[in-house]
């Protein structure tokens, strides 16, 4: 069995790599819910929905969040009552967000409506959400104006500098129910290529994970998500510079070492391997951009094998 | 100022006639809400929607709701989730539903979120729901079921027989803001041609809305929704068959015989105007068939002359 940890775009790149090379069956992912917002009274859960599109490969490559070939009708019609339309919420994404707000207002929880979304796409992977309590990462930016996530990621186009970031509600809330259990129990433990600071950091503020996952650090192995200094996709390059991180492998590996025994760094990343390891981490060297899915399927081959 | 009680769609097109031969900003119109339903979790007020919709000139005619060349993209996807999408509601139609939804669950009356809705869509008349409290028009069919109005017409295409109406919450239910008010000082009080049993009946469900119109009594003219013993749209003349009312302007004279003075038939049921009389009204008669907007003009013209 095997666990992950993932955030958005990469992650769901990387997982659908590793369902190529594993029965996708023997898969639980637990994904970080600090993106999660509420938009016209519906719930958002832009990782979540990420993972499960891609896994189910109607991702939408372009956009890194949605569904392939959408229309955006409602999401225009909005503008009329003066609702703000710069988080795009397309026609045929917005039955998930009308599905999984309906039957949480009925009492399902986060996990409960995650699975029934997860199964209507005919996954056999399991999907997690990392809490059923609501978390919102929140970051504090130059001026000392504090944002949601998304108000700074999509409406400000991830500009302001970011200077603080936490997780609202993080220490009240605990592990969505298999959460542990999977860490516990998994062969592997993987840390997809996902921003470390709001995709990883968030599932590891959730009380007992960053504990779950030290009890098992000879079995968790990450992937970076920093490729020569730089992310694929995302703010992470920049976050965490303006963070005091140093945004490369080394950075990675530095903030992953208390938990994690082995980095998967780039073919560009080759000469920094000497600081990865002086980090802690054992260090895996190869092609980690995934141009596709078989390139994304050798990397979870190679990754699994870091603690085989 | 005049008053009007509306249901869907011919009442839409008879105000559409009447705000080209009155001022727009002196008509009120007190909408039927008993077709209101929540369908994934959001509120869906289909008479209120086709009067302004109507009014702003962007309904659907052929469908006689929704939104002219609307498309289905949410509603299909719903499908997926296992939700029942018989109910077809328009991508962007569905933001209406979401701003209005959201708006009432952050606290803002039906009368506050369609007064917005309306000034949204630029319109100058006011419309007001028949009540702020939920009303359900509810039906027993043949066999005993009882179904909800959206149930019976859009699911079960208005084909079961119906043995028994009432209307869910009318009783403890209060007029909304304006609707008493509205009928006491308008110089004419104007019954739509809706459906007596299911359009206009709920509105006079609501406790005063009768008594009301009963001290306007002389200023208080109806529009006969049956030509010839036929409806234009809609299920009136079954559903009065069905529940031992004839079918016909003499059977709509004998219902409305108590709060209005006077009754516009059609040119088609001249030979049956001794017999509306005979109930109780005067009779106006002429071309009631609103083909296009200036015979609708025309018709409200002649039913305003009425009570003039």
């Amino acid at each position: 069995m095997i666990a992950a940890l993932a955030g958005g775009v990469g992650a769901a790149r990387f997982l659908r790599g590793l369902v190529r090379v594993v029965a996708p069956e023997d898969v639980t992912v637990i994904v970080n819910t600090g993106d999660d917002d509420e938009f016209h009274g519906l719930d958002v859960c832009p990782d979540l929905d990420t993972v499960t599109y891609t896994l189910a490969g109607v991702e939408n490559r372009e956009a890194g969040w949605g569904l392939a070939d959408e229309t955006f009708a409602c999401t225009d019609a909005l503008g009329r009552y003066g609702l703000p339309t710069w988080f795009r919420l397309g026609d045929r994404d917005l039955a998930t967000h009308l599905f999984r707000s309906a039957r949480r207002r009925a009492g399902a929880s986060l996990s409960e409506v995650t699975a029934e979304i997860v199964a209507a796409w005919g996954l056999r992977t399991t999907i997690l959400p990392m809490t059923d309590q609501p978390v919102a990462t929140r970051l504090t930016v130059a001026g000392g104006v504090e944002l949601h996530l998304q108000e700074w990621f999509v409406r400000d186009r991830a500009e302001p500098q970011v200077v603080d970031v936490h997780f609202e509600g993080a220490r009240t809330a605990w592990p969505a129910p298999g959460v542990l259990e999977s860490i516990s129990n998994a062969h592997t433990v993987l840390v997809c290529p996902s921003n470390p600071i709001i995709s990883i950091g968030p599932i590891l503020a959730v009380p007992g994970v960053r504990e779950a996952l030290r009890d098992r650090r000879d079995r968790v192995v990450a992937v970076s998500p920093i490729i020569a200094g730089r992310t694929v996709k995302g703010p992470a390059d920049r976050m965490m510079a303006d963070l005091g991180m140093e945004a490369s492998c080394v950075g990675v590996a530095r903030a992953y070492a208390d938990y994690c025994c082995a980095l998967v760094i780039d073919d560009q990343d080759a000469e920094r391997a000497a600081e990865v390891e002086s980090a802690g981490m054992r260090v895996i060297v190869t092609d980690t951009l995934m141009r596709d899915a078989r390139i994304a399927a050798a990397l979870a081959r190679h990754t699994l094998a870091a603690v085989a």
